[in-house]
Parts: structure tokens; sequence; C-alpha cells
């Protein structure tokens, strides 16, 4: 069967919905909230869970997580954003040494924020952990695009690093990157520029952001309910994006039937083709007369989370 | 308090949430599914069901609906298009007769369409009625602005006529209407362009589609989950939009922050103000960094409905 516009976007989006039923017996699926002070900031795939309580285990009492059949919660000795922080990251640290989980072999050494009530940062924790807690994650997404003298829109595609830890090889939006703590969506915007498409400054601001996507996705490693801020830039045709930290190997400046091409044969990295599909909605190249799915596809690249989010 | 962006939104996208607790009591927010083939094609509230199952009482047997605690049905003998149209519009005239129901005092005599599996039209139903089992209905609403020689962005803004049966007075969009049965969103769009704004086919085809917006409003007439295709249309400045059809009382032309105050002063039909605010994201007016409700807005423009949708 071909493949359409909406199987890229469940390839994404792909944690069940309220209505879809979910098999308990995948330890994935079957989740438990992690509440702070009764807030949900994440989902804990029970996967998660027996390690947690061995830890707890290993600790003297008081033990540092409350773990029940319905919620995960910390104990009300850390009630700080330090000591959230802390042991969070002492946890970490014993998983990785005691290789508990494949997810942090690709520890990043970036801290990411997870939001608490009224939008305060609960605690700050290890990118490559964020699965294993199913806490809401935050990244640009900025797309750069030309117009020839003829009116035809092209778009800059990324091709990532072979030898990148996740998706090497696959296709990419012309810069992303994770929000990291302390940064804003532009500050990171104009950062990433520079480092994966050797953009100045004085041209990355000129980015327009236009909207975000969130999706919630399910791999190996576990549950990512993402929210990504779409960025358009217009390049002058005579700016030519270039590789510089090494995470992207080349860029190519594709038609809009190219880049269609690409995603169609799933040679995108899975957000990277969602960013794009998003794209091509607000440039009306896809349309609600060629796409039979407009507005399941609108809704499913702006999913809804209960988790509190940042206020930049 | 203030009012915000998301207030606004949150009084058009006011139908609860599946993590939101009903209060059962409450016969309009209590809903049983309207199925056509164990496919959910309706939400239709309690306060609608005595009144049929009146109607089934009023017939001879069989009855023309099945009526269960957790679902409605059509009959089996109502299996066609023609059947079920026909059944239904005996019913509105005599609810219409016997004035079961406000809503239907604003009967329009125009057909909506009712997508039912495989995308294929259900029946169709009188559009005043629509609130009463709870459809999915859809529209288009175009935003037509202008740059200014000086670059800045100005809004054409109709006010709705006073003798509107609804929103009378009202501020909407340049352009906006229900699709109805057998047009398509850009036939939609050229027809009332014309109809509303006197703009002429050759200006109306040039808008362009770029998204929709969706979401669940609660009326005192019953429960409205709507999809409008939202059209973009810049507008040369010698194009001046003028009442045709004695819809629209006149035109403003306000530049953005004219229209904000508008919106936060709640002078926009609920809809026609989201169509707005989706168009300032969309334009860089609304950013992550001055909205702090920025994710959970574009979610909510976008609730994902169960139903069956149209393709065009």
């Amino acid at each position: 069967m071909t493949t359409t516009f909406l199987d890229i976007v469940k390839n994404c989006d792909n944690f069940p919905y309220p209505n879809e039923k979910i098999d308990e017996e995948n330890l994935m699926l079957s989740t438990v909230p992690l509440l702070l002070n009764n807030v949900k900031i994440g989902l804990i795939p029970k996967t998660t869970i027996s390690a947690l309580k061995k830890y707890n285990e290993q600790h003297k009492k008081p033990y540092p997580f409350i773990i029940e059949d319905t919620f995960v919660t910390f104990a009300s000795h850390l009630n700080t954003f330090e000591e959230r922080t802390q042991i969070i990251k002492n946890l970490l640290i014993t998983w990785r040494e005691e290789k508990t989980f494949p997810a942090l072999e690709g520890w990043r050494d970036e801290l990411y924020p997870v939001y608490g009530p009224s939008n305060d940062i609960a605690f700050v924790i290890e990118r490559s952990a964020t699965p294993l807690f199913g806490v809401l994650t935050f990244g640009v997404h900025l797309s750069a695009y030309i117009r020839t003298p003829e009116g035809k829109l092209k778009m800059w595609i990324a091709k990532r690093s072979k030898t990148k830890p996740k998706w090497p090889g696959y296709l990419d939006n012309t810069v992303a990157g994770g929000i990291p703590y302390m940064l804003s969506t532009s500050e990171t915007v104009v950062k990433e520029a520079m480092e994966e498409a050797s953009l100045p400054a004085e041209i990355a601001e000129k980015a327009k952001p236009v909207g975000a996507i969130t999706y919630f996705i399910v791999t190996k490693n576990g549950l990512q309910p993402e929210a990504e801020y779409v960025y358009d830039l217009e390049l002058p045709i005579d700016v030519i994006p270039k590789p510089l930290d090494g995470e992207v190997e080349c860029f190519y400046l594709w038609d809009i039937d190219e880049v269609k091409t690409h995603i169609l044969a799933n040679e995108f990295k899975p957000n990277c083709a969602l960013v794009i599909i998003d794209f091509m909605i607000r440039h009306s190249i896809i349309k609600p007369e060629n796409e039979p799915s407009y507005l399941e596809i609108l809704s499913r690249l702006h999913r809804r989370f209960e988790f509190p989010a940042p206020t930049f």
C-alpha cells in the first residue's frame, strides 16, 4: 500500500489516544503519571517502575520516591528544584553504571528542564533520560527555503551525519535542536543555525516563529511527548547553508516534489517530516482538496498534552 | 482579571476534554454517540434523547431510531442515504411544528452533510439542527489583509449585520460561511467572497488555504464540533471589500493592535476570533516569547475529533 502523509504523521505521533485501547501487557504503553504537587509532569512507562523501586530499596529510609499503583512522586523531603535535580542525577548515574537502560548509552551531558505547576522548573534532567520518565521536551526546527527567480519554492534539507547516535544518515530540517536549560526559543535558533548550518546571527535572526508541532512518540527508549517550535526562514539565493559542527553531512536544495518523495520514502527523521508537512500546509502545498486526511493531520500535528509548559 | 488569548480560545473550545470531569447532571454535556455501522458520527446531548424517544413512540413499529443507554443509531430498515435523510427531515419538521427546540427557530433551509464510515455522506440535515445531534460541521473563513507601503499589516474585519439571527453586530472575518452540501472548500470561498464582500472570483481565487481550526463549542442550542478551513488573501490596497447580501454591515481596515484590542474585548463572534489568533501565530505576531499559552492555544485550535470528515 502506498505511504501517505497521514502514515508519516502516525509513525511519529504513535502513542495511543484516549479513545484508543492500550494493551496493559505492554509495559511501555502502560503508564503511571509522575506528579508534583498533584500536577502531572511526566508519564512513566512501567518498564521504568521496577528499576525505580529497586533504587528506592538501595536507599536508607525515607525513600526518595513515593511509588504507588496510580502515581509516582518525589518524597516530601525532596521539595526544592535543587533536591529533585540532585536525586534524579544520582539515580541516573546509578542506572548508567548498572547499564539498566539502553537509553542511557546515548548519554549527552545536556540538561533539559522539566516544568512543574505554575510553570516553574521542577528539576533538570540529562537529555537521554527524558524518555524513561515521559517528560515533555522542547526543541526548535527551522525550515530555510528560497524562491527561484521564476517564483518556485525550494527547501534546504540537511542530511544527518552517519556518525550521529540517533537517526544517522536520515534527512532533517535545515536547522534543529533541543532547547537546553536557560535558553529561549529564538536564542536556540540562532545558536543552532551557526553550529549546524554556518548561518550567522544576522541571518538567523530573520527566522520567523510560525507555530509549533506537538506529538507523542514511543521509541524503544521510552515515551517522548515533544513540542517543536517551528520557524520559517526565506534565504536569499546566494546564502548557502554549510555544515560546521559535524552533525550534518551535507545540505540539499530540493524542490517541493523532491522533498515529498523523500518524506513518503521514510528517509526523514520522523519528527522532521512532520515539520515539513506543517510547512507544506501553511504554504498551500498540501491543501484540503489534495489531502484527504487534512484535518486529522492538522490535529495530530498539534496534540494536546496535560503537562505544564514553559513561558519564555 | 485581564482577558487573555487563551480565555478567548476557551470561550469557543468549551466542551470538556477527556481528562476533564463532566457533571453527569448537565444533560447538555452528558452525551450518547450517534453511530452508523458502529462508527461515531455525532454526539447527541441527553437534552435531545427524550424528544427522540417521543418521536419513536409517535411512529408505528419498527421505530426509526434505536435508542440505547450507550448509543443511538438508525433502525436497520433505514440503511440508505435517502432513507436516513428523509427520516431526519420528517423528525425535524415535527420538532419545528411542536416547537421542541429553540435551535430550530433559526431554521435556515440549508442542508449540511454528515459524514459516515469511508467518508461517504451518511445523510444531510437542516443546518440549524446540527447542534441537536452534535455532528461535525464545516466552514471556510478567509482573512483578507493588506500591507501598507511602509510594510505594515492591516486586516479587513467585517461587522455582522444587526439583523443576523446569530451574533448580530459582532465582528467577523472578512469572509466566512458554512460549506453546504455539494460545494468544495474553494468553491465556497469564491461564492461567499462575492456574497459577503463583493470580491470577484478572479480575486477570491487567489486566496490560499493555509490550514484549518477545529474546536468544540457548547451553546444553548447544543453541541457544535466544528472545522473551519482557513484561507489568507493579501489584497492590493485599492481593493475594498463591500457588503453585498446584507449579512455584513460594514468592513473595517484595522492594524494588528486594533484587531487584538477588539478580540480581547470579546467583540468578535467566538470562532472568528480563533481564526485571527491562528492568523497571528502563522504571521509571527503571536510568538512563543510573547504568549505564555502558545502550545495550549495551538492544540486547542486543532482539536482532534473521532468523527469522519470529508475528502473534497
